[in-house]
């Protein structure tokens, strides 16, 4: 089977995974619903998700076992893009080329879709058909990602950071707290639920955290070359809001060579899996080579 | 033991978990972590946890079974405490007689440091030291109680009635879920430590019911009879928002009249545990009785 053909796959069962696991619309209180609906079914590239059944396949894992995993690190992301969003935090309007939760309904609201959001990760973990270790093992994984030592933190030091430098080491500490410790976690539960060893999980940390940040080398670099159209989210955001990003600490030819040096090293994280590996790889280019 | 002591032994043990189990102050990302003690350590009944320990004291409880339970519904007790009172909430400036966290710290802080103590209740009881099957049914009673399903769609409901008269049922159904679910979690976390069946779970299902309700009474009763200085919140704010409340409903005398109904259908519920129920009694009685 192509690649292509795999990835949709995946993502088609994604969606239908991710529609059964959000509450009805039409049943009270609707309005939260209709929200956690919104912001977690509105496109978006599923990247995560695709990410923990890549890793799942490498060690020939139950693809129902990957179902919760691959939708609750897809919870977990669009919780974090609801509440980031916010008046309060980045104050943006448009996501995924369509207004953002806060807009299309009120502020009370999105907060409490993303709180839901993020109680209903948790428990479809909990309620998922896996034996109950790998189920503590794969809420652990999760948690402590998503958590203060993870993406919460990571934004928090994002926030404190807007409006004046920073050094590359701290620019590089905040991504990977605040975008790579979800990736990390997305690759890890997947090889977790195919029974990965500790050596084979420790060379995948390294591939995950080389992804997360070639992931937001790219993200910066589109955020100057790329229009709001293409992005569907407001472009020229990071110059506007005084960020600092990687185009702007090491150039914008640094940057991209950068991200050539991080498709090598996943690359060579990689090679001791062989062929078995190659879905984790195409993501691997599909996240440097993205136009949005 | 009195019940004083064993309860004052109780929150002592409380207090001392949580301390340990909030992150850092003096680490990066400090303002962040500084306000999640700030929301979790500032004083409150500590009743979530208290019922958590009565409850596995019911059945013999190991009492280091209870720590990680009993802990886990103060943080999202507090988490939901930081996000109501946001200025798209409740907006509230009063909490606990101290500044609310989103005035004491900043709005975005508040967001994200309810979001990592939410995230931090789950990671909490994932690294506890519980039999793997018994953490993953205290992780989907604690998910379910917080969700759309519980504590965060009774928010939404409550918002959804802000400004309107609701029935008697639509109030009783929005506390149920507002309040109940996670004081229901509490009592079954702890009685599942302590190798509860399914009897005992339903028979402490119903007492946590009613006890969920009769606190939610008494606290209409108090927002319309005490201060904001012996509540340490601001008083008489349901009248002010045009909320809803049980007094209004039914009467100053009625709501006092309910509330005495439902402490026999507490003392009935309890009646077949016989005598060792004294804890969970206790605090009923403070639920019914409290000042603030």
């Amino acid at each position: 089977m192509s690649t292509e053909a795999l990835f949709a796959g995946w993502i088609e069962r994604t969606e239908q995974h991710l529609h059964a696991a959000l509450p009805d619309p039409d049943t009270a209180p609707q309005r939260l619903h209709q929200a956690m609906r919104y912001a977690a079914l509105g496109g978006g590239k599923r990247m995560r998700p695709l990410l923990v059944r890549a890793a799942g396949h490498l060690f020939d894992a139950d693809p129902a076992l990957l179902d919760a995993p691959a939708s609750v690190v897809e919870l977990i992301h669009a919780y974090s893009l609801v509440h980031d969003d916010l008046p309060a935090m980045d104050d943006d309007d448009l996501r995924r080329g369509r207004p953002t939760t806060h807009v299309a309904f009120d502020e009370a609201t999105a907060i409490l879709a993303g709180d839901a959001l993020q109680t209903r990760a948790f428990e479809l973990l909990a309620d998922a058909p896996l034996p109950p270790a790998l189920a503590v093992a794969c809420l652990r994984t999760l948690a402590t990602a998503s958590g203060a030592a993870g993406m919460c933190g990571g934004q928090a030091l994002d926030i404190d950071a807007t409006g004046r430098q920073q050094p590359l080491s701290d620019l590089q500490r905040m991504h990977a707290l605040k975008t790579g410790a979800l990736i990390r976690a997305a690759v890890r539960m997947g090889a977790l639920c195919g029974g990965a060893g500790s050596d084979d999980l420790a060379r995948l940390d390294g591939f995950a955290d080389a992804l997360g940040l070639a992931f937001q080398v790219r993200d910066d670099i589109l955020d100057v070359e790329a229009s709001s159209e293409q992005l569907g989210k407001t472009a020229g955001k990071d110059a506007a809001q005084d960020k600092s990003t990687f185009p702007a600490l090491l150039g914008m030819d640094g940057a991209k060579a950068r991200l050539e040096a991080l498709a090598i090293d996943m690359g060579d994280a990689l090679a001791p899996f062989g062929p078995r590996a190659g879905a984790l790889s195409a993501l691997a280019e599909l996240a440097i080579r993205r136009s949005h």
